[in-house]
């Protein structure tokens, strides 16, 4: 459960999180050279930087979440470790179970063959329980989003562009690079599954000396993070290969359905992108999206009315940002230009 | 897990789903009305309906959902009955055991106080738990999309709405009701969690004579999905609030952890929201918002690249409708007026 929080929010970020600034100033490579050669040329000023992007700001975020997890396990080792006598279960080396012991805890398989005996034991179990809910779900999300974005732009996005972009650019009525890319990253995802349970089941056989179906249902059990524990590692080997193992599968499996329901909203969202842009457009549409009543509609104004059409934007977006332009156009124009600027930085100063 | 998987996926449409067409044709009800006259006495059609915001859809989904997790329970129910000989465990009356056993699984909390004994259970229990994590990943999101938002509605909003909207709103720079809104829901799951915590506390003590601490520590270790196995409900009274207990629980902790990390995305996203509304403009900026290169930037494209700003919407997204926008524009005036639209109907015609 704790793995899919970690998951969640890093999807939650990454849909609302801001862009580069790169992508806002410039529509093009191109556009963005030309402005900068004509800003330059006019002895105009570079805009200033946004605060919430940084470079390497991606780094710092999953910098501290590493630190924040070798923490938190460093916690539980010690823990456990100074509470293995509070454990009762199976027993192979001490420092091996505690760990054992923590990360099992922390992804919420449980399988029960090691449990906490005393008061003081269950207490602390609890809490480093729902502590690891929130770390996951809270302090981990901007290494998650990172990892998540960078992941995607370097594997699936490099093969999908090599191998896959042309043949399919033919009969595109609408840009579904996103459903394909979709596609794609779950079928990587189900590899990286597959490998998970042939490892899995491989590493049970070896040092648990497990059949093959003992093997099969152990590793299902704990990819879905269920551990009945009637089953489980048992010998010091098995338990170091666990603790590795057990945290890279819940992983997997998870980021498998995650991409898995991904794929099937993208489709959807293409269904609606693909009616919105090409149903046609009728007067009262045109009416509807003329936002400053001058009774045509300009590029941008279009623009809006699809955005908002396809669910990109809600209408109070817009009028948040309409109150600012309001404020800003002193001559009252209904445009804004140089001197409206000039103004309003006046009317700062003073 | 499975849990996280059904919110997960849930956020993940209600951020990109289409809104109710009124919010698109019309920015308040007195222009809706306005509108709908103007239109009405030039004797114009109505604008379509769009296919995707048919009336009732959520409820029909909902309903195929509740249809979906009941057959699946059913199926649960049934298999695990004629499969009670092959469960081992401690045993209660065989229908209670066997949907006991349903629930356990289907949530991943996998106490292992009941296991599958045979390779056919075995094979079973590892088939039903993957449908679990499809079935909820997949078929169920339009329910959970469609009870969060009108539970968010209902409860949160009107709460909000009446006792806390009028102090706020003083002190407020930028409209930040998601924000408070993320707050309430938030204290409201909260007090969710502490009523399952006690009602969990009081069945374990009453109907399995557990202690206080042992109660507290198998909720614990139940709402989290961990379920070690050593305790967990052994009586029949206790099995069979435990079938309502378990489902109901987990989804609240979830949803409370979900709101926590929903919360903390929306003070950011307000920050940037805060930062990039008042920042000062300057003209390299507006040289950048400029979309037509007239020189001045109109109410629109100020819109656009604020939206832009804040990472409510991309640049690829802009460039597909604008796209759109040349071919409709076909006396290539840069404005879309109602010629244009009669034009496009006759060469679609034709």
């Amino acid at each position: 459960m704790v793995l899919l929080l970690f998951f969640l929010f890093s999807r939650l970020c990454r849909v609302r999180s801001a862009p580069p600034l790169e992508t806002i100033n410039a529509s093009s490579p191109q556009q963005s050279r030309i402005k900068h050669l004509n800003r330059a040329a006019r002895g105009l000023p570079p805009p200033p930087p946004s605060p919430f992007q940084e470079e390497g700001e991606g780094m710092s975020t999953i910098f501290k979440a590493i630190i924040a997890l070798l923490i938190y396990l460093l916690v539980g080792l010690l823990s456990f470790f100074m509470l293995e006598i509070e454990l009762e279960g199976t027993a192979t080396s001490a420092t091996v179970d505690a760990l054992y012991f923590a990360i099992v805890t922390m992804t919420t398989v449980g399988y029960g063959d090691l449990v906490p005996k005393t008061v003081g034991a269950k207490l602390f179990t609890c809490a480093f329980v729902f502590t690891g809910f929130g770390l996951v779900g809270v302090l981990l999300s901007g290494a998650a989003n990172y990892l998540v974005e960078k992941q995607e732009k370097l594997l699936v996005q490099k093969i999908y562009l090599k191998y896959m972009r042309k043949e399919h650019k033919k009969e595109l009525v609408v840009d579904d690079d996103e459903v394909v890319a979709a596609h794609w990253k779950m079928l990587v995802a189900g590899v990286a599954v597959v490998a998970h349970f042939v490892a899995g089941m491989f590493a049970l056989m070896w040092w648990e000396g497990m059949s093959f179906i003992d093997g099969f249902y152990l590793v299902c059990v704990t990819v879905t993070t269920l551990g009945y524990g009637d089953r489980s590692f048992r010998t010091q080997a098995g338990r170091i290969f666990a603790i590795f193992w057990i945290l890279s599968s819940t992983l997997c499996v998870a980021q498998f359905f995650l991409y898995l329901a991904e794929s099937r909203t993208e489709e959807r969202q293409h269904e609606i992108a693909c009616w919105a842009l090409h149903r046609p457009t009728t007067p009262s549409d045109l009416e509807a999206a003329d936002m400053d009543g001058d009774g045509v509609v300009s590029a941008a104004e279009f623009v809006i009315f699809k955005l908002k059409e396809v669910g990109k934007i809600a209408e109070e977006d817009v009028q948040d940002i309409l109150k600012e332009f309001a404020a800003l156009d002193y001559d009252e124009s209904g445009t804004l230009n140089v001197s409206d600027i000039h103004i309003s930085t006046l009317v700062k100063e003073t």
